[in-house]
């Protein structure tokens, strides 16, 4: 296979295989009817010794790897969140596999970071974001791979700022603390772990009636700490939460954050990308109070993973935490000081050429590609919970800001579960659960690549029809 | 772009784009001749309005993107380490970006975890790796991003291991002090601060004159840090150092750890590849004591960044440390505990369909194939030393085990850095320095997907003509 033509030649393959994927992508079941252990079971049990052919491996997608797919390109497919891939950033992704560059430090390949800086401004400007994170000015933006990671950088840095980057070592100075909502994502108790903090120095702060974080239960969680003698040092505020999309007041809490000089982190790896919209730049009020953020384009932005924008206002501080220059990293341009080397802008030394997937998506699309994208898919979802608000069988149990609507029969939590396993064994459409107020509550997130206005028709009927056949729920009262 | 037909055409475009490349790589500078923000100032201040034609982003591949490059898959780069791109690989990330799944958990798309079960799996049988790491038994291997990653990851175990999984928290047990040769890669004193274990606590040890890890050294540090009460629980042993391949003894490292009850890693992020040939397994020697271990089929292994496998002995300790389950990750295969759900095996929880890659690697080349690789790319470091050694104007500096060549010119510092930087300004070839004993050496990294003999030849006329050229050093004595 080093032989450049028969390269060429699969994956010319490869491509077709591909585009006729896509192409017939409603014909999949959504979600995969396996046993775990199945698809390992079509795997011989040891490596081959000799070369397969290209058309083995190819015929093998389809015999092994397809039965156990769950097709998140599918536009049936409504779970978690949207993963949005797209032909500018599959493609964008292939250069970037050929390439094969690494992107650790600016001497490594200039224009990989030079186009990671550049089109994370370019985003600043898509979004109107603060100024504060613009790399022209102190702060700058980096790719990560996902929020988890980004949330993780940036606690790490407002812990090094709190402990004056004496040690990188905690527990020196009493307890330190760190406050999210009750909602906020899993990946900030991880982080806090991850980070020596300890799980329990995290406080989940209560959240109002739209699940957002409540100001003055933060304000009076980080007082009593400080009167127990123990060191508030970081917020986690949620701009679109995973369970039902609420967005923290960032405004308030940034005020609070700035009182007690408290490190704010904006979490926002879904619903970030709305703000390219300016009619949805309300969910970053406040924002330029924020000492990180990031979102995600591997989710509602036509990008594919692994893509986490996040933006710090003072990239020094980052540096100082994460940076350490061995010799053989030693040269010329980082001694001048006049390049960002992003291997000290996270936890990998080695970077994927990330950017050109990014820069793809922005130039094919353009803005106005990128806002109709994000237009529809509020647009359908504000259509589907009219649709579930005019059938007395269900009910909407969160304000629906943008793409995600949460619902439920009000026949109680055991025919949820029933619609749900329903409907995602019947292979047309796939959808997770959450848990909201202690009930059982379906999540239908809105927003893929390929899903159309009769895709949530589809689903909408395949619901209504699926919970009619359930004990005790009846056929409506249409 | 969300048109099919468009992507289907431009996709052929692309892979006819990155043919070309490949076969014409030897064309372009190694190392591009450009200034810090020569690339940014090719591009538009602001993001287009609106969408752009396919072709203006081909376009631009060639106008902004090339001239930026460090062309890492170059037969003439002989930096850092390889980089190893190849067909299989690029076709296998091409199908993952397409498929544009999460391997977050089992449920979220079941193949993607199976074949990542199974074919670290095949590793262990192509490399002759110890059973414990294998998924059948306690153990198992997954993905990491990168080895400052699994580094990390392990680093977090060993110290939940030592504090007993109480708290995810620093400190609390009196100071906990870490290990690593001072031959080892930042990654590790990095892991450290991240930690919150205080880069300090990491002890350095001392290395022999091959700058392997003096074992008595470390037992005597070790010995120390006990005496005054710190608490002593990891160990990384380097099988392979950035600098120069050094192996450490890890059979004795492994014995000092089981003695003192500390987490031995062993770090093979380069090295370990070499050991899918019989004749290289010594390297491992005693890896059957170390608690985790990992290598970079990215680096040596012919499968593009990012690829880094990562094995457990005791994967339960693994999940304890990183696992959270929120709700709306819930599910019946998680609960039954039948299943690997790798988000709790890493710091991401969203994780791309990476295994794809590895396995069209190891199908498309065969265990044979793969061998074939590495030993050309030692047998061609072992000839070039014998070029270096015949001319009595350089010395080597290291061992040779592998695929890496340390040498000098024996006129001093001064006359390797304007060899170095001559040579590398030449666009011809590309390599780095490192430091060994004080002294600036020149390294050369051999292993590059396409670098066969003739560019070996190539290289050391480069080399030779260009010192004959420099004040102090002369035309040789051959």
């Amino acid at each position: 296979m080093n032989d450049l033509a028969r390269f060429r030649r699969a994956a010319h393959d490869a491509v077709d295989w591909l585009a006729d994927y896509l192409e017939n992508l409603e014909r999949y079941p959504v979600c995969p009817a396996v046993q775990p252990g199945e698809i390992r079971s079509r795997l011989p049990a040891h490596p081959p010794e000799s070369a397969e052919s290209w058309d083995a491996l190819l015929a093998d997608l389809d015999r092994v790897v397809l039965p156990g797919i769950t097709h998140w390109q599918s536009p049936m497919f409504f779970g978690y969140f949207p993963a949005n891939a797209s032909g500018p950033a599959i493609i964008g992704d292939l250069i970037s596999s050929g390439l094969g560059v690494q992107g650790m430090m600016w001497a490594t390949s200039p224009a990989a970071t030079e186009l990671e800086t550049h089109v994370l401004d370019w985003m600043v400007d898509l979004m109107g974001l603060p100024e504060h994170f613009r790399s022209t000015g102190s702060g700058g933006g980096v790719i990560q791979d996902t929020a988890s990671s980004a949330s993780l950088v940036a606690l790490l840095v407002a812990r090094e700022r709190k402990t004056r980057f004496t040690t990188n070592r905690v527990g020196v100075k009493g307890t330190l603390t760190a406050y999210t909502s009750s909602q906020a994502h899993s990946s900030i108790e991880k982080a806090a772990g991850i980070a020596g903090i300890g799980r329990e120095n995290l406080r989940l702060i209560d959240v109002d009636h739209t699940y957002a974080m409540r100001p003055g239960a933060l304000d009076r969680a980080i007082q009593t700490d400080l009167a127990a003698g123990r060191t508030p040092f970081f917020v986690s505020a949620t701009v679109g939460t995973t369970s039902s999309t609420a967005i923290d007041p960032v405004r308030a809490i940034g005020e609070i954050c700035r009182r007690h000089g408290l490190w704010l982190h904006v979490d926002a790896a879904h619903a970030g990308s709305a703000a390219v919209c300016p009619e949805f730049r309300w969910i970053h009020d406040g924002l330029e109070l924020a000492d990180s953020y990031c979102f995600n384009p591997h989710k509602w932005l036509l990008t594919n993973f692994d893509c986490d924008c996040f933006y710090v206002a003072d990239r020094a501080a980052l540096i100082q935490t994460l940076s350490i220059l061995p010799e053989y990293l030693r040269n010329q341009a980082t001694e001048s000081g006049a390049v960002f080397d992003y291997r000290d802008w996270g936890i990998p030394l080695g970077r994927r050429f990330r950017a050109l997937k990014l820069w793809f998506v922005i130039r094919a699309y353009g803005a106005e590609g990128l806002r109709t994208h994000i237009r529809n898919g509020v647009a359908l979802a504000q259509e589907f919970a009219g649709w579930v608000k005019a059938d007395d069988r269900f009910e909407l149990c969160a304000p629906r800001p943008l793409n995600l609507v949460c619902f439920r029969l009000k026949a109680g939590d055991g025919a949820n579960e029933r619609l749900r396993d329903a409907l995602n064994a019947s292979g047309k459409m796939y959808l997770i659960h959450t848990k909201l107020d202690g009930k059982l509550v379906l999540r239908l997130a809105i927003g893929g690549t390929y899903t159309e206005r009769r895709h949530l028709e589809r689903a909408w009927a395949l619901i209504t029809e699926t919970a009619a056949g359930l004990p005790g729920v009846g056929s409506g009262v249409d």
